[in-house]
């Protein structure tokens, strides 16, 4: 299948500027042509030239170049394309652009190219939508799931999910055919366990989704707890720089300061927060409530204590941070900091706090100056995220689009259930199958699934002569 | 000729960021195997694959790539050599390079793959120091200067005139060794039209520096004038943005200000400078003290007139900026502006200004505030800097290692022009001819012409049979 564009595109692929090597990337049915009127090979032409071949040229008075020729469908587009390879200077893209503008190509729009590889069938929404995120991911966690998207895994799960539920519709579909006659194709109790199999799928797919776009956009963390407890030492500590304003001076960070750092090839993005404390300066009042805020926002508290101050004092604030964390739905890590002054006394603090978290690990001794128990922290961080992930070869679901559509689909799957229970007639049951059907397919397609896949599904699976 | 590298460098070759395709560039004498073991090849393997093809493959776990391969001498370095290309990401590019490291390649140097093209003979020094001039050029004229320089331009001039060095020496040099018999195998008038030859083609050559050096990071050009005159109107006007600061109080520009603006393909860099006047102010000094630096390193001033003032006063202010103009040896163009306020004394004006040019249409008529003129004086630096380029297609000398060895090949060529002319001892006149060359070849080579060279010359000339 090609979509048959009529014009070529041309643009840089990659990053403009002064480096060692650019690449302009040329697609569409008159490519060689073109190519051929602006470049001129040592040997042959690029019209003669096969694909998967590399050719020394020239561009007069401009560069030399080398030229890959790509033959349809064999090519990221899927049509006929070029790459040429020039020298990376601005001054030499841009000309060698407007001298393929003028040779009849015209400047793609962004994500063209890609764009076309959908529509020719090269990959489908799902991957291409991977591609800007394989593009964007800065951590290893990031990158794998965007790249096993790329690869189809996410596409394959789809589609065996839509397989099902093709069936399912199919089987309702043909009862609609001959519902003159009153005949009942589908087994009403095998509708109800594939349709409970596939409800509890796709509800897993988008319960992934929390943790899948925290891992793709890195996993907020919001350091609290109460003033002077040490938390801008501690973000400085972690990142192994003077990052954040640091002072003895109770109240001294009033804007959240937000750092990221890769932690076992997962991005987490740490959110320092102002001291909780009740003030009567407005400025600091409003870095409470970013306080506030950042929580609600995070996955993760790291709420910080300070182990020199008194046991009642700790566990008040261990209260409040507990509670704070419980409000927004975060995992709380308690840092007992300043670790290194009175470790006689931590056992009776953690023994006090253990209660308010749900795994004693989740309590990490630390010494921000000194850098003790940083490594436990940034352990335990690794594997709260690494055991949320579970399987690291299940899918995560990333992309709100996807969410959302996923979403849909379980609703639409729910009421279908409901009929079914209600001994509804087939034609509603039918319909929700098809909006499920419709919510899936958009995922990888953009667009409704015709009645005509449907159908095809009929005529091509039972082939009953009609 | 192959220097015989035995390790394999690899770097990426684009610049790092997200965006479509990135470049990983391998070469070395195990890159084949080095790339075998971190990339899967769809079909084959890189070791088998032919030079000039492009295989689709993918390095586990990380991204899908292609490979083009590149087999010795017929590749940018002269080894073999290979080009991973990836999606455009830093994360990517990091781990592929990560992964090369591992499997036994080095992280090579800047500019090392030209440094081992050059030390292979793929290029010569001033072909490889064009490479730089190319990547780096931002308008028509520096890429051409540039681009002809990397196509051997210069290298064939030098060739040639190395050649010419060489015949005169290997005659005095054969004399040197039938000198007991006397024999005069040079003739010495000959030598001389030679010598005289050699010594202005050079001249020429390093008489382009200036031209070229200018061309190459942009003509310098001062704006000068009285205060208040319109200077930075004149330059925002040029720019069309607003750029410098502009009020109507005398004085108000304390700094200069650079801004470049490429006009005809030839970039230009424009200095306005504070206006020239006594002044008792400190800060004003200094920047009056800036607008004489400004104009001691510029090849064109602009003085700029107020056409609106008193003939006398016009008179005075441009006679200071001759003098100016001629004691830094730079052309003078008179920019009248604010030609809009007063048409009909501008005839006058111009007339009593006119000795202070060289060429009457270095006078333009301008109003920096309508815009009028702007055009004529665009057109009029263009063309002052073609006419100084002259022959587009004659060398131009850029870099100033080149200028200064052309410079001491042309002082040992009038070393030993005066040598001849006294009739001093041949062998006296060989070295100096000998350090002529030795300066020229420096140019391409880097180093010093053996006399293996001259030997060679000698023996495969002349076949004494001796």
């Amino acid at each position: 299948m090609t979509s048959g564009f009529n014009d070529t595109i041309a643009a840089p692929a990659t990053i403009p500027g002064t480096g060692a090597v650019a690449i302009v990337r040329v697609s569409g049915p008159e490519v060689f042509t073109i190519v051929d009127s602006v470049v001129r090979l040592r040997r042959g032409t690029v019209a003669e030239s096969k694909g998967y071949t590399v050719h020394f040229g020239s561009v007069s008075g401009l560069d030399d170049v080398l030229v890959t020729v790509f033959r349809a469908p064999h090519s990221y587009t899927g049509e006929d394309s070029v790459e040429i390879s020039i020298h990376s200077s601005e001054y030499i893209a841009t000309e060698l652009l407007q001298r393929l503008f003028r040779a009849g190509a015209r400047a793609a729009e962004p994500g063209e190219f890609t764009r076309r590889a959908f529509l020719n069938g090269k990959m489908d929404l799902a991957q291409a939508e991977a591609v800007a995120d394989i593009i964007s991911s800065s951590a290893e966690a990031s990158h794998r799931v965007a790249y096993a998207q790329l690869k189809g895994g996410f596409s394959r799960e789809l589609s065996s999910l839509r397989d099902q539920l093709l069936e399912m519709a199919s089987l309702l579909e043909l009862e609609l055919d001959f519902s003159e006659e009153d005949v009942e194709f589908a087994s009403r109790e095998r509708l109800k366990v594939l349709l409970d199999e596939t409800i509890s799928h796709i509800d897993r797919l988008s319960g992934s989704f929390r943790t899948g776009n925290a891992i793709k956009n890195g996993v907020p963390v919001a350091i609290a707890g109460a003033a002077n407890t040490g938390k801008s030492t501690l973000l400085n500590a972690l990142l192994g720089e003077e990052r954040a304003i640091v002072s003895d001076i109770a109240g001294t960070t009033r804007d959240t300061i937000e750092e990221t750092l890769t932690i076992g090839g997962i991005l987490f993005r740490f959110v320092d927060t102002a001291g909780i404390r009740h003030t009567d300066e407005t400025v600091e009042r409003m870095g409470i409530d970013r306080t506030f805020e950042a929580i609600s926002r995070a996955e993760i508290v790291l709420g910080v204590l300070d182990s020199s101050l008194g046991t009642d004092e700790i566990l008040a604030s261990a209260r409040q941070l507990s509670e704070a964390a419980k409000k927004a739905g975060c995992r709380l890590i308690f840092v007992l900091n300043k670790a290194d002054l009175g470790l006689n006394k931590n056992v009776i603090i953690e023994n006090s706090i253990v209660s308010f978290v749900e795994n004693k690990e989740d309590i990490i001794l630390l010494s921000a100056k000194t850098g003790f128990g940083l490594d436990s922290l940034r352990n335990r961080l690794q594997s709260l995220i690494k055991a949320r992930i579970g399987d690291p070869e299940a899918t995560l679901v990333t992309n709100l689009r996807h969410y959302e559509a996923l979403v849909d689909a379980a609703s639409a799957l729910r009421r279908a259930r409901a009929s079914l229970a209600s001994s509804l007639p087939s034609d509603l049951v039918a319909e929700d199958l098809r909006s499920a059907l419709t919510s899936l397919s958009a995922i990888t397609t953009g667009g409704p699934i015709t009645s005509t896949d449907i159908l095809h599904t009929i005529f091509s699976r039972f082939c009953i002569g009609k």
